[in-house]
Order: structure tokens, then sequence, then C-alpha cells
């Protein structure tokens, strides 16, 4: 709850609709909020960013940036039908180990990352 | 209807044959048809570009456009299973906000597009 | 029948073993002959460029040539879960008309295009 | 298992945790080991890492590295849902016939491929 409040407040403040999905280590729903006027496609992509960040536990953004140098690295990565190479998902780390993901999605290009380190910044606080 | 009609229209003054589809702002099939001569995978393509359409807001053509400039970003989407990156999705607007979306799939390169905008513009006649 | 016993005698000539598909015109399969040798994965890639040419109406690998000089269009379509932007898949005409596919996986590089064609001269005999 | 075994010996001795899979000539799991600490995405990645090397004969990374020099080729090979070009894939073969994979994932850039190269070697001792 805190973080879809704080990456609620956050979208807010940028003038945008979001959709926000945190899941455990195992990659499965923990929580969702799909603000009004974010539309539907934002769940699939929210969802597959959290996935992405807690299975493999990357921050998409810059992971996305450190395969993109290899253009055959960046197609057998990006083609895989469970990872979204795509900005917006944080890995949720507990003393080390990644418990869990948090995937923002609907934001225009550049919002859902900020958006996503605010929602992992209120789970630490 | 309107839609279909005027999409069919348009694909007849360009000698073309083409699947059209609107989806409501859930993504779910409203309206269909495909012309006689329109091959079977056209009906996927066009659905997967209305869907992209009613469910990012984003005509189809441009969006694709707009991240093709970054190499990491075009991957990412266009690997998406449920996006089309492809021309010939046009996102339905109600009063600003999006109420569905129509795809066009099956015309040569260049006319998918314009056969979804003559769509587009019968229904707000 | 004829189909497949001429991809058949083309792969042995080259010395190697493919998986020849058959489709309808409406995607679904005819005929299927997977080769002694021929490994698993040959059969969804032959299946899936037969459906590309049968849902298209194009020879795959002339397709996948003419859309490379684009790189947004490449990979909006080459992502598609139905499309194979691979060499091997040759549609079926009768009269102008799209009636089936022809889809060939298993060759090393530049095979499975001779092998396909081979094929489709047979039903033409 | 001893494939598994000298996977794990290896990838311990690079400081990684891993998801090491084995699959029969038909790419049906043979045996399976996800280390402690190894993610949840590394399991579905390592699968079809060993998938693609028994269904198409190819040590995954050399065959990611073979089809890079064409676009068209990457784009079209590494879209299709049942393949992995990514590095961590080894064909099993006996007497010139492949008779399964291994495919491994978790580790950093480069680890991959010589653990599943450790598993492989174990197998024909």
């Amino acid at each position: 709850m805190r973080a879809l409040s704080a990456a609620q407040s956050q979208a807010e403040e940028l003038g945008t609709e979001v959709c926000v999905v945190v899941v455990d280590a195992g990659g499965n729903l923990k929580a969702l909020i799909r603000m009004d006027g974010a539309l539907f496609l934002t769940f699939q992509l929210a969802q597959r960013k959290a996935r992405t960040a807690a299975g493999l536990g990357v921050v998409t953004q810059d992971f996305a940036a450190a395969v993109s140098g290899s253009q055959a690295l960046l197609a057998g990565l990006s083609a895989q039908p469970d990872i979204a190479l795509l900005p917006g998902g944080m890995p949720i780390a507990d003393d080390g180990a990644i418990i869990g993901g948090i995937g923002v999605a609907g934001g225009q290009r550049g919002e859902d990352h900020p958006i996503a380190q605010a929602a992992l910044a209120a789970l630490s606080r």
C-alpha cells in the first residue's frame, strides 16, 4: 500500500495516469492499482516490467541500456516473452536478496522510471 | 457500421482487400469485417493494431516512428506480445477520453493507415 | 503428397534433413513430413513459415528482404507471434487466389528456400 | 546428474547462482536444478536455451553470433517464441546425432556459456 500510494502521488505530480504492479519473489501479484485514465494495456506492461525486475534482479531501464550495446543480445533478450526491456521496473531487495519487483506503465517517455523509484523508496522508509 | 463501411469504401478505392477491426476501451471486439480476398492473418494483425491503439492511446504509425529513434525502446516495445508497432491502428477518442480503437491490415505498404483514418473520420461525422 | 516428395528429393540432393508443412488457405495443416534427422523445432518453424506465406500471400524470403529496409517495420512485423520472417515459406496460388502455403525448415542457411520452391513447382506440374 | 553437478561446481567457482536444465531430443525436461539465489525467470530462460540447442542442434552463443550479421535474419529468428538466441545452450550429441540439450541462465554476462560447457563435458566423461 505504501508503494502504491507513493507511486500515485508521484504520477499525480507529473500529471499522468499509470498502472502500478507489485509482485513477490516468485513473480506473482501482490498489489495493483490502475489509476483512472490509465488505459488497459498498461496492466500487461507494468506486470511484465515488475516480473522482469523481480525475476532477473535488475532495474529494467539500466538493464535495457546495458544490453543495447550488443544488437544480438538486445534482440535475444527483448524477444523473450516473459521479459520487458522497458523503463519502469525496479527490483525490491531486502538484506541483499530480491524479494519482489515493482512495475509502472502508462506515463510518457521518461515518467515510468521515476514513478517506480518513488514506489520503491516508500518501501524502505 | 459507419466505420466498417467507410474503411471498405476507402479500400475499394485503393483496389485492395483488408480486415477492419473495432475494439472498445477494454480492447474487446465491437465490430469486424474481413473483405473477400483478405487473407487469414489480416485478422490477428488488425486486432492487435486496434488493441494497441486503444490500449496505449496512440496512432500506431506515429508511435512506431516515435520510438524507432531508440533501438532499445523499439526492441523492447515491438517485442511485447500484445503490441503491434505497425501502421493501421487509430484510437477512438470522445471528449478527450479513449473509448476504443480501429485496426486495419491487409493493404500494401502505406495503405492500412489511410483506410483506418477513413474509418475514424466516419465515426466523428 | 507431390509437394512433400519433391521437397524431400530436393533436400536429399542438398544432403540435408528438413520438415515440410503444407497448410490450406485458413492456415491449417494439410500435410507434413519431418525427415529422419530433422530436429523437433523444425516443425514449429516450418508451420509458422507456411502460415505466414498463406496468411499474407508472400514469399517469406522476399518479404523479409523487402521490410528489412525499415528498422521499425522489420521490428514490428518480425515480433508478431504468428509471423515468421524467415526464408522457406511459399504461398500456393490458384488462378490468382491464395489457396495455401508451404513451409520448410531445418536446412542450412540458403537451403530452405529452394526446397520450398521445389515443393511448389511439383504442385503446378 | 553428472551434468547438474558439474554445472553447479562451475557456477560456485564463478561465484554465481544459476538454473540448469537438461532436455531430451524432443525438448522435454530430463533434469533441472535452480540453485539457491537464482531468480525465478532463470528457469524459463534456461529451458528455452536448452530447447533451442536440442531443437536446432546449435550452440546458442555461436548461433546468435552467426545470424547477427544479417539484421533480417536476427530479427526473424530471435522473435520466434520457442527460440532463445542467448549464450548458455549446448546440444548433446551422441555418435553424431542430437539426443538433447543443456541450458543455463542466471549468471552475469559471459558466465552462462562456460557453465553449460562444463555440464556438457561431464556427460562425455
